[in-house]
């Protein structure tokens, strides 16, 4: 493999990685969503904002050990932020 | 550059970064230990957690791209828990 080939294999990698975090927490958000209408389990914001801290320690990492580009990074994190704007903002209409 | 070059640079970069953000935790876990004497900060124990979970999260990143291995990665996060049990013991004395 030249060495072209390895750091994009490696880029790839860490950016597959980086988005199943993001997907989990994507799951985390939509569970949160659907029981809208049942109740809402107080940690779940408090779980939603570590898991948000986690990940942006993680592409701040990559972007800095020259993974992944700010770019790539920041859309991961602007998608999920609009996501769990949009749960609070339900939330909140709710009570 | 070949690329096992490549690879070394790319993970003693990722070596690099890493400890220098466990060195940021060090000096936070420093402080506090001097100012035993004078008084507790409260909000000290929550952003020391913070800290350490924002480089466990970013260690195992590093682990799960192949940059580091997990050994290496388990003895920066070892050598910072002894470190921050001694403050918490030291604290607990204190009271």
């Amino acid at each position: 493999m030249s060495s072209s080939e390895l750091l994009l294999s490696l880029s790839q990698k860490a950016l597959h990685l980086l988005q199943e975090d993001a997907d989990k927490i994507e799951k985390l958000i939509e569970v949160q969503m659907e029981n809208l209408t049942t109740r809402k389990c107080p940690l779940y914001e408090e779980v939603l904002d570590t898991q948000m801290y986690g990940l942006s320690r993680e592409i701040d990492f990559a972007i800095r050990a020259d993974l992944i580009n700010e770019a790539a990074g920041k859309l991961i994190l602007v998608k999920l932020e609009r996501n769990l704007a949009e749960l609070y903002e339900a939330l909140n209409k709710k009570e």
